[in-house]
């Protein structure tokens, strides 16, 4: 256990450029908050090390720091007892259905859509590259530290879609639309890619042109739609029922 | 059309004050932020007054605001063009199906709930009195406009579900547990009392003593539980399928 008192230690100024993306990006680390993704995320041996306010100890370099330490490396208005600094994840070949969100920007949808595919069983989730950044902490928060397991991959929408295409899996590509067919009296195909569209404007155009079949979640007239992380859930929630 | 350039007028101060849920307890009134909210509260008749950066005009009284104004009436980093005044919902019997929210604290989570119910068609709501505040501007945001067709209710749960039990409907009332039974294989009573519980700790104590039988959403075993508004959305989804 090392101490570490003063705001502008080496340390602390590192740790909290990893408020920012880009340093997330390039040192391939990100922040997570809190004694319960600490926990989540050192099941998956993903913690390099760990900020504490306490005295606790941990199988990783602990650094016990205070709360004005803490209250730089967040943007919570009560800061965190622990912070864990996390390896992102790695991204694998995807085998098997997918989950395609077509510029998801609610950090608060992506959290809870991640959970939901972890609940649901859908392993392998892209993201395109205009969605909100996997390691932003207000996703991360909001994953309740569910998303470990999952296989998440940011690339171009359209060239996954069609080199998915071209294996030897018979991938059926279907996009939530209240234009769709009733989900209720499908049969998901499997594999499946599932794309959910933006919370404003749905799914983009070019996207759609790749898309198979349309698929809603039925709802009474007054409402236009569901919340993107509702449909999402509604619809994995479905698949994973056959 | 009334134009107003000082952030120091008496009505913005007083418009200002809306932001506090005193006063919006005190004047029955709350602020709805953006075009979109705008039009759907114009649509139930529950708009008094409106401010726009635009000239616009409107059936209710409109004052043409500055930038600054609006800046001082939103926490929202970009300040909406356009806000109204509205009139917060009517509390109104109870009859039929409800949907009880026991202690939601996440304005989102609230926000997303309510326009699931009105998606599938649950029109009671009853919120305890520890939940978040149903006029707390991310609520308002959250629910996108969908949730003026609602009867919403804070009240006290366990005497509320006294009361409808003793009522002349026979209402089941069914808790959301992941101990329950799973929600595919029950048929939905209806009357129905679904309880929701708190984000972190489910259903509270004195409210599971009046449950009549628990309902879960079956999942993986990886992930012990679903986002509070994803567990109601697909509950009353589910329900809304008999």
């Amino acid at each position: 256990m090392y101490k570490i008192e003063s705001t502008q230690n080496e340390k602390v100024k590192y740790w909290s450029k990893l408020k920012d993306k880009k340093t997330r990006d390039e040192e391939g680390l990100f922040l997570v908050e809190g004694d319960h993704l600490v926990k989540e995320a050192l099941k998956y041996h993903l913690i390099k090390e760990i900020l504490t306010l306490d005295d606790n100890s941990y199988d990783v370099p602990t650094y016990q720091v205070t709360n004005e330490i803490m209250k730089k490396l967040t943007e919570q208005q009560t800061p965190p007892r622990v912070i864990g600094v996390c390896q992102k994840l790695k991204e694998h070949e995807v085998l098997g259905s997918v989950l395609v969100l077509d510029e998801i920007q609610d950090p608060g949808n992506l959290g809870t859509i991640l959970r939901s595919a972890v609940a649901f069983g859908m392993k392998n989730i892209v993201l395109s590259p205009t969605c909100v950044d996997l390691y932003n902490p207000k996703v991360i928060r909001s994953t309740e530290g569910i998303f470990f397991p999952l296989n998440i991959i940011r690339t171009d929408l359209v060239s996954f879609i069609e080199k998915q295409k071209m294996s030897n899996e018979s991938y059926v590509v279907m996009g939530a639309d209240m234009n769709g067919e009733d989900v209720g009296k499908i049969i998901f195909p499997e594999p499946v890619i599932l794309v959910i569209g933006n919370e404003g404007q749905g799914i983009s155009k070019e996207v759609r042109e790749c898309i198979d079949t349309f698929v809603r979640i039925p709802m009474n007239d007054f409402c236009e739609s569901l919340n993107a992380a509702v449909s999402a859930s509604i619809l994995m929630y479905e698949r994973s029922k056959r």
